[in-house]
């Protein structure tokens, strides 16, 4: 299939059923944390998803690739980033299995509906408004800041969007902790799975993935810690047979 | 120094100051939980402190010997253990660091006063009411089952009893951490620092650390897990280190 890259673009293989992914590294590209939030999502076959802030579709990609998701939507109000997205769902043949829609968090379920989603996933600003120097360009400090959407309004309309006993699920940072708990449990999206993401062995972790569920009783899963490195910079072996493209 | 053991009893090592404490193997004996707490607990010079449900006195002795606590109190419900903690301070010699008080976690804060300890601890019982089996033994019931107190108990106690800034450290089971937490929260403990214990590397967490400030600012330090014996069955470098005695 062509494709026509504009200026500053370039494609990167997803290393997954050949999937590739337009990117313009001045702007913003995917990290880490959208790879380990593909990996700790669960999707059964026959589910409907929405990515909520999905950047270029890097995580509809991800799930179509590992999933049998009946289908995947996914909302992002900046419309440079959606047209990516929407190019690449194009380019890998997945117009009919994925689609972008431009649009802002905080009307979600009103985009979307109530009760719509058996699965919401997002890999929110993690950023307080107020915290830190705002970096320069504008697309990646609505990426990092929350700059448009709080991590209240995420779970707000998360709480919306899904059906009951849906499942939610978000990476993060550690030190939100207390919010993500206090707020997912004030939207009744009750935390039951929680894996902290340590770069190397012995460090502090710079991650943290949660997955809640729509009314679910209180008791939570604490995951093993996943190190992504070894002591010697490697991939460990749990991340490449967990989260291995 | 003399000692009178009763039927029963035995008088145990604590490794750390030449201390001993008298225990009772069929009633129940201190486990590793309360050494890690011990080990977790910053206390500063001339701090008082006050430990809730202290059973045998495990902890105010290795605080004692690990701090520069100007007093340290402790509260126990059950006569028979509170005996044995207060004989077990006095043949330490320890009668003017430490005493113990015989009453209920319900009532801690008419008993002691409110804002009157900069630092409490506890290792509450673990297992809410109405889960699992009771076990057959009155005292160890108490211990481990939520029979005489809850965490919404121990935690609104803690509360009133701590000054402003006072610190508060608990050893908890890691299901129940979303309790933990919007508890916290909502009694204005706000939870500083965190840390999940392992029995063994790539096992989920069996314990969870938890330090919170009355009235602090909402931050949470995740600290690096703490693993107890490594590969080969053998203490860890990091358990001996940080909490060897």
């Amino acid at each position: 299939m062509m494709i026509n890259l504009k200026p500053g673009e370039r494609l990167d293989d997803l290393q997954i059923k050949g999937y590739e992914i337009i990117q313009h590294p001045e702007k913003f590209c995917f990290g880490m944390d959208a790879v380990l939030l593909s990996g700790f999502t669960r999707v059964r076959a026959g589910e409907k998803v929405l990515d909520l802030g999905t950047g270029t579709g890097v995580l509809p990609l991800l799930l179509e690739a590992k999933s049998e998701a009946e289908h995947i939507s996914a909302l992002e109000i900046q419309e440079e980033s959606a047209d990516m997205a929407r190019r690449s769902v194009a380019y890998n043949r997945l117009s009919d299995k994925i689609d972008i829609v431009t649009g802002d968090i905080k009307e979600a379920a009103s985009i979307f509906g109530s009760a719509s989603f058996e699965v919401v996933t997002v890999n929110p600003p993690y950023i307080a408004g107020t915290d830190g120097r705002q970096n320069p360009s504008g697309a990646k400090a609505i990426a990092r800041h929350e700059v448009l959407c709080t991590l209240d309004d995420v779970l707000r309309e998360s709480a919306k969007i899904l059906t009951l006993k849906g499942r939610f699920y978000m990476v993060h940072r550690p030190r939100r902790l207390v919010e993500i708990i206090t707020g997912m449990v004030k939207y009744q999206i009750e935390p039951k799975r929680m894996r902290l993401v340590h770069s190397y062995p012995g460090k502090a972790p710079g991650m943290v993935l949660m997955e809640g569920v729509r009314g679910g009783n209180r008791q939570l899963d604490v995951d093993p810690p996943l190190y992504i490195f070894d002591g010697d910079g490697k991939y460990t072996a749990q991340f490449n047979l967990i989260y291995g493209l």
